[in-house]
């Protein structure tokens, strides 16, 4: 049966529907690039669209508090807990159209699909959009999930502000977005997010779907380095100077390094100061303060453990070297999460039946689905970014592809579904 | 003579003129700062006041097209060029009450007491106070006497705008401050600006006056680094990497490290990068682009040359083994300016009459005088800091000391005068 699903994929049925969604808050002559994060006009039309297609398809749609969309498929003889699939709508300012959108409608293909096999699953299936996965206006991201999980409250979430002060719920209310309940993602039986890449792995091996073993452990630790503002005229080398963006460059360099270091035996293993904000800040003014971002990450929680205290030995060293002040501060925390055996299994064996080649790889971004993998069976697929580009008009990933990946998870839901 | 004038210098009439001034634009509860930014009401009070004081002394008050005020004290028999002496009245926001108004207001004092005591100069004797000296508001600092110089243009400093595109004109219009015609420094026998010190060599050696025997050079660059913006997450450590903040990073250590090594052989030599602008600056991605501000200075131009050299050295260095690809620019190359023997010496003799310990050191901050030293014979007085703080409202020198430095002001202005 699994094969007969994928079969029924339609690329260009697939393909238009993202073409479609793109077009809300889409770039001008920046390629396919499009603005459409939550709260904004160009949101509320990719919700509209997608509430028409899945009625369209004969589901039934809902919306809860925080605006989770989705959409149930429940054909006769299917009862139980169902299987779900989906992704997310918004956008980053200036992203890609595949990002989030080509899960939400590869998503809705296969339940099309398996329509059109005339597929008779046990068990219900849904295709769900989550709210603000980006977190590039309310936040700390993968936001409507970490409700449908129970890691955040509905009221939690309502409350978070923009950078105008504008709360969630009045952005969901000025776009129609606000619904009722809470979507409750430990009563599905199974999930599978398909989700472009971010990266190049697959386009390497020129394998078209990657089935995710593991989404990384993520830790943000934000560092400061109180030195001492001074006249960069006036303040001889030496130690009396207490240059705090010195002292922070130190650390940016022993953060590479130990994660340079970890790699060799930890692949997934990756250690980045993205941020570094300097203050005052002027030419003529030695700093006398830094504040450094740090991203840590790994499969293997060990790896991160480790990369975090290579960051506080840093620290310490610019404390007793250079006289400086430091304090580290742990933003966010998540473990590392493996994906369910039989959601790969299932994955991997929807390959086969399709003949779509598929390989494992590890997810180094977060999703959505590390918070489902929480309270119920998940597993992600990847499809191919060109390039390794995404969060960019320039974000591409091949028509075949995005079409190969949605039989492998047209096959795999139908299989989970008991189709 | 100068003996005599020396005596007549009031402490308290200075510092009163000096406290009064202080209150306009005062901070409350944050000890004697202010705020007196060119265009202000502040300013504009001060400026009043500072008429008002002159035209008090007897001093005839001209103001020019930029601003700069000048009182002239021509006694009975003096004639040809002045000698002149003064400083500034602006303030960086919540600067300190010292800088620049103690120039200005000594300057006055020294008159003041060559009339009490009966001193006959054969030169008038002009207190000048230059516009936007900080440059926090309109650019690039030092502006009056960059006019008053015939260093930039009346029409060229008339056009400079702040941050809301206000021109300096209009700012000037405003506040009252616009007059007629351009100050002409060149017209100057010579020109001795008092200032505070801004750093501690004088605290330390408990000397209250430092003869200043070098203005620093100073050179600014502006470097970029290009790596490549990528996804924390999905990007592995190394080659592939194209991290801007971390090449950045080995920059910024490598000036440090050079301006180190130079100032083993010269104390003079000092390099910062204390500008560090990083995009898209956001810790879950690598960073794309890093934008350094560099000051390197130095009272010999080889070693300003030698830390240009070292700055580049790096940049090629990180672009050869990081992939990233760089750019520098010059903003601001100003060669060291020695101070004319004549001055120094006239300070010096004054400081052995008057009874008032002083020392030879080099200005590393930048001041009206570097300017006026192209013109004329020029020279500068440090008086001293406590904790080597401006730019601050705990920016303080003692009462005693400004009546030391101004009884050396004095006696050296009264030399320098022929009186």
């Amino acid at each position: 049966m699994g094969m007969d699903v994928a079969g029924h994929v339609s690329g260009e049925r697939l393909c238009a529907d993202i073409e479609h969604n793109g077009e809300f808050g889409g770039l001008d002559g920046e390629g396919r690039g499009r603005t459409a994060p939550t709260g904004s006009e160009a949101n509320r039309r990719c919700r509209e669209f997608l509430r028409e297609r899945l009625a369209d398809a004969g589901l039934v749609v809902r919306v809860d508090a925080v605006g989770n969309v989705v959409g149930r498929w429940e054909p006769p003889g299917a009862s139980g807990a169902a299987v779900a699939s989906g992704s997310h709508l918004d956008s980053v300012p200036a992203g890609g159209v595949f990002d989030g959108p080509l899960g939400v409608y590869a998503a809705l293909e296969a339940v099309r699909a398996m329509q059109d096999a005339g597929a008779e699953p046990s068990r219900p299936v849904e295709v769900v959009s989550f709210t603000e996965e980006e977190g590039a206006t309310f936040g700390p991201g993968l936001l409507g999930s970490s409700v449908a999980t129970g890691a955040r409250s509905v009221e939690n979430a309502l409350a978070l502000t923009d950078e105008e002060g504008r709360t969630l719920e009045a952005a969901l209310e000025a776009t129609g977005a606000r619904g009722e309940g809470r979507l409750d993602a430990a009563a599905w039986d199974a999930f599978l997010e398909l989700h472009v890449e971010q990266h190049t792995r697959l386009e390497e091996q020129g394998v078209p779907v990657g089935v995710v073993t593991d989404i990384t452990g993520i830790t943000h630790c934000t560092a400061t380095v109180e030195g001492e503002a001074d006249h960069a005229g006036a303040t001889p080398m030496g130690p009396g100077r207490g240059d705090a963006l010195a002292a922070a460059s130190e650390v940016v360099l022993a953060v590479e390094a130990a994660a340079e270091r970890r790699a060799e035996s930890d692949p997934a293993a990756v250690g980045t100061v993205g941020r570094l904000d300097v203050s005052p800040n002027a030419t003529n003014v030695v700093p006398g303060r830094a504040e450094l971002g740090i991203d840590i990450r790994s499969v293997e929680a060990d790896s991160v453990a480790a990369l975090v205290d290579a960051t506080e030995d840093a620290l310490a060293a610019v404390e007793s070297e250079r006289g400086v002040t430091t304090t580290v501060e742990t933003d966010l925390d998540l473990d590392p999460t493996p994906m369910a055996e039989r959601v790969q299994d299932a994955a991997r064996a929807a390959g086969e039946r399709a003949g779509v080649a598929t390989t494992p790889l590890h997810s180094g971004a977060a999703h959505d689905t590390m918070h489902v993998a929480g309270v119920t069976d998940a597993g992600m697929l990847f499809a191919p970014s060109r390039d390794g580009v995404s969060h960019s008009p320039r974000e591409w990933t091949e028509p075949d592809d995005c079409a190969d990946a949605t039989r492998v998870l047209a096959g795999a839901l139908a299989e989970l579904a008991g189709a």
